[in-house]
């Protein structure tokens, strides 16, 4: 996920249980690969206003489970392109950090503001070069994303299952932001 | 060397030979800790002008010689408070990275720009708290640079060498864009 252009599909779970879909997941031969927890914290320029450019700058504090490991990212995204309902490409770019504390502390001296900080559980599965992602957002419900490169399995996923979902086009930081329910209690240690 | 104030005692080196000053180091007890080659690139902010604010922002790439490590750092610097003649204090904040060449492209598509780069041998020698660096700069010649808390120390050594040492309150970069003879040629494979 370094450097390469995100096609992905994102979606509302609207349905009460995730039973279906991950019988579908299943049936389909998705394998669970690993779960995570995630803290996102996103920032906007010191000069340019990231929710008009539509660009994005993250520290993700990642956590997997079971692992007692911890790996700290510094992404970039540029702007999305809208290429089907719930289907987006974004320009990403990413770096691994040692320390998010002192990655936020460069940040805030170069005028980087906090704008909002985020938790989400996290499942991922996997085929072949297809991901599909189970994301609890603590205060804003479940989603699922499909990210591989080649559209026709997303629109494919997402006909099988339209019943549970409902597609989204908004980041989970504009959705905390317009809701401002989203919560960050995580502990890195 | 993170997030704390530094204090440190920069001078050009003025002798031909550097022999009385490793005579120095080592009849006070200094011992050798390692060498590296460094390259060192400086950013612009998007909106802030550092050669003004005094401020800087830099990517270092360290290769340590013989033992085939490679470690990354991207550091904040604050502006600077001259203490003596040659002895500065100056916030730094540091982090370490796992690609400096990601980093680079995304401090780019943030509107950072690359002001200069340069590449450095530096050995490093330490006795207790006190570090002493002799560093040979690609284009720009020898200098001795001398890092503890307690100034006094700083400016015993500096006078026990007086004769070989030139005080020198400007950095490696402004030294670079003065001069423009500064070299970046650099293997980090």
């Amino acid at each position: 996920m370094n450097n390469y252009v995100e096609v992905e599909g994102k979606y509302r779970i609207t349905c009460n249980n995730i039973r279906k879909i991950n019988y579908f997941l299943e049936e389909n031969g998705f394998k669970e690969k690993y779960r995570v927890v995630e803290k996102d914290i996103y920032y906007n320029h010191p000069c340019r206003d990231f929710s008009r450019t539509d660009e994005a700058l993250r520290v993700r504090i990642r956590k997997y489970i079971g692992q007692g490991i911890v790996k700290i990212v510094l992404t970039y995204k540029g702007s999305r392109k809208i290429l089907a309902e719930g289907v987006k490409a974004r320009k990403e770019i990413e770096v691994e950090l040692n320390n998010w504390r002192k990655m936020d502390k460069i940040l805030l001296s170069l005028g980087f503001q906090r704008v909002a900080s985020f938790v989400k559980e996290r499942i991922i599965y996997r085929k072949k070069d297809v991901e599909v992602t189970i994301d609890h957002v603590y205060g804003l419900g479940r989603f699922m994303e499909v990210e591989t490169n080649n559209r026709s399995i997303i629109e494919n996923i997402y006909s099988s299952l339209s019943e549970c979902l409902q597609p989204v086009n908004k980041t989970y930081l504009e959705l905390c932001l317009e809701t401002q329910k989203c919560r960050d209690d995580f502990d890195d240690s």
